[in-house]
């Protein structure tokens, strides 16, 4: 299916000035980018031009179509079970993935992920479960399946022959400013996700100060273009828009969020860890049909986390990936800092707010994030939170432990708490509710 | 004078959003993009964020800057008194540089006008001036300036020496459907016309269906651009607003209008032709301070022509470029198609209009026009009008000749001209005045 031949100039054209493409047109432009016809040039002109002027249902439908077929669809190989994955858009903190793709297994999900890796102020799991020592995120398609079957999860990479058009894409929008578009970010998401050969979706969509889309509209926004793009493919898509106007849960540093995971995944950790992954996994298991409601999923979650079960299912996890924790010990066998510093409140009153951005970029100077795609993190360095939103502190009480591998980070570290933890008379404003709503086809 | 360095990327997202770049971000990604380290892609998505957000004054300016100064200037050589040149936006049937040329150079001026080549459906001046037989349009700067000093005038193609970076980015716009954008234009046009090193400009800013900007709000904000960066660098322009809602003239095709040129020029013509000729070197006369008064300069121009001074002069120039015209021979010594057909009113009535685009569109499957840049045009195509808007036709009366090489020429031309030339009951629309209005520095 090469689809028509056409003119570039005349395709950007349209777009430019608002117009629909016909299916042949996007079609068309995008396989003689595919096949070398239409260059990079051509190409950027067009994402600005898409940019300006979004993508119709029709066009956003063909595009992803051609971004899938570009590389492999992964078959179900020797698993049994609802094939289901979570994609989150990114925030402070979100560990979620490493304790939700074990417990979906545990469930009786077969959790094929495939994440990326930290960019910005947003963590990327990739790079929070390299942090466990042995642990390989780049594996073959063929062990990927193996472990799948065996353990019911596997979290990698993407690899190559996944959608590579999208990759060819993404590296032309790094650099040509075209990377926040929603239909753009949807046809990558949607394109990766579609190739995982899934029954069932859940994107969690962060909205907040912390999260890449900070307003509610635009997230819905997203949310509904996501639940569209998989309702035409036959794909289960549901997405929950959750808070990132503070982080989540109490840890922001790559070692230290896998340490809170599996603290969750023990039946501990954080109430908002657990409440969203819980919450998730419901929705997850509603979208597999593995429960009958809401209630159940969370029922038997909750069950999961606290009896053991999906505990014993991410070591599996991380033993078939390579990997070796050892929870006889002080920070499970995970790397740890040398160094670490309390940061005191200075002054009484109440924790009025905790920017999740500020700690976000606050790691990337201390090593525990990077600006470039090619930069290597430091996993030991990063944030523990000793303090909410809202709690009352008297001056002298910690509100956060740094976690440094030079001097130099603690002093860094020092000034991005105090940037981003405030304290003051009362809170700047109500915390968005953790789970703030859902979308899903009708 | 390299610049600052800058981050590509944030330089194009800068744009995206709508900011202003400050003039050592514009002048580093241009010089980024001279030196190789921005690709066609990141240019392309700046230009289409150009196209859809703008260039302040500033912005504009420091564009014009860096693409003027990346080739040569040309300087006054051995020439005298004030050089003045004339750039029209291109219209249909527009022959008035052919006459200007001679005419300003007459009347005290310098003349190194530098002209484009036709395109789509309007035509271009070396396209006209090569169908004079021998007369070369490519010719080295030393001799150009040998011209200048002994005839005053000299017309010529934009030399590799001249703004090469404008060539660059034209060849990207063309490709990435970003030509139409007003700013670019404009640092396209005024930094090839800075480069000639001018006292004076006159812009002939074409409005109305047969032109590229087809409403006066849009040509006003043209002109107004062009002057406002020649005024930041010390270039008296003034922009002509002028009818193009009709072709001007009687004749459309390259050695057709070289004939009705040097009708004019020997006194005789068309009006429109007469009275915008008149005009537009009364302008350049003003601008380059040849005279006093607008007044001073019509008449003296009307003198000119009538006098026989202003065609002795346009033959010096062709002769110094290696070109041949015999006056004594009916159509001059220009080559004649082989085939002629006159096309009659099918009706009684009033001619309602006559469509310039159509008729510009028409001679390009004659062989006359060319939709790229290499294609070759045969110039001895094209439509002899016989009638004006608003004159009274009986059934039978000749609306025009068509000159044709093939039989084929002019079954398309009799479509064309049906087409273009309708005669009803009415006028369809009071025509624009001819010369609509004038903007200039204050």
């Amino acid at each position: 299916m090469r689809g028509h031949r056409v003119i570039p100039q005349q395709v950007i054209a349209n777009k430019r000035d608002g117009g629909a493409l016909t299916p042949g047109q996007m079609r068309g432009l995008l396989n003689a980018y595919l096949d070398g016809t239409v260059g990079d040039d051509q190409m950027a002109a067009f994402l600005m031009a898409v940019y300006f002027n979004g993508l119709g249902v029709e066009e956003l439908d063909v595009m992803v179509d051609v971004m899938l077929r570009s590389g492999d669809v992964l078959d179900r190989g020797m698993t049994e079970g609802p094939r289901v994955d979570k994609h989150s858009t990114g925030g402070v903190g979100d560990k979620v993935s490493i304790v939700l793709a074990p417990l979906a297994a545990e469930l009786g999900m077969i959790v094929p992920m495939m994440s990326g890796r930290s960019l910005g102020h947003t963590g990327g799991t990739l790079d929070k479960l390299e942090s466990i020592p042995g642990l390989r995120t780049r594996i073959p398609v063929d062990r990927f399946n193996r472990v799948l079957a065996s353990v019911g999860c596997a979290m990698i990479g993407q690899t190559d022959e996944i959608a590579p058009l999208d990759r060819r894409l993404y590296a032309l929008r790094d650099v040509t400013a075209t990377v926040p578009s929603l239909p753009l970010i949807t046809a990558s998401i949607m394109s990766k996700k579609l190739a995982e050969g899934l029954d069932g979706l859940v994107l969690d969509v962060k909205v907040g100060r912390g999260a890449f889309l900070t307003r509610i509209a635009e997230s819905r926004e997203l949310a509904r273009a996501m639940v569209d793009v998989g309702a035409r493919r036959g794909l289960a898509v549901t997405a929950v828009l959750s808070a990132m106007d503070r982080p989540l849960g109490r840890t922001v540093g790559n070692a230290l969020e896998v340490r809170e995971a599996v603290e969750c995944l023990s039946g501990g950790g954080p109430g908002d860890l657990r409440e969203l992954s819980v919450e998730l996994v419901a929705e997850m298991g509603l979208s597999g049909k593995v429960f009958n409601s809401p209630d159940e999923g969370r029922r038997r979650a909750e069950q999961a986390l606290d009896g053991g079960g999906a505990l014993e299912r991410f070591l599996r996890m991380v033993a078939a990936q390579g990997g070796s924790l050892d929870l006889s010990r002080t920070g499970f066998g995970l790397p740890r800092a040398p160094l670490t510093r309390a940061v005191a409140a200075r002054r009484d009153g109440i924790v009025s707010g905790i920017n999740p951005r500020a700690l976000g970029y606050g790691v990337i100077p201390m090593g525990g994030g990077r600006t470039r795609q090619d930069q290597d993190v430091d996993p030991r360095v990063g944030f523990e939170l000793q303090v909410r939103t809202g709690d009352a502190v008297s001056a002298g009480d910690v509100l956060a432990v740094i976690h440094g591998a030079e001097d130099d980070d603690l002093v860094i570290g020092t000034r991005v708490v105090a940037d981003a933890v405030t304290v003051a008379e009362a809170v700047e404003s109500d915390p968005l509710p953790l789970v703030i709503e859902r979308a899903a086809a009708d």
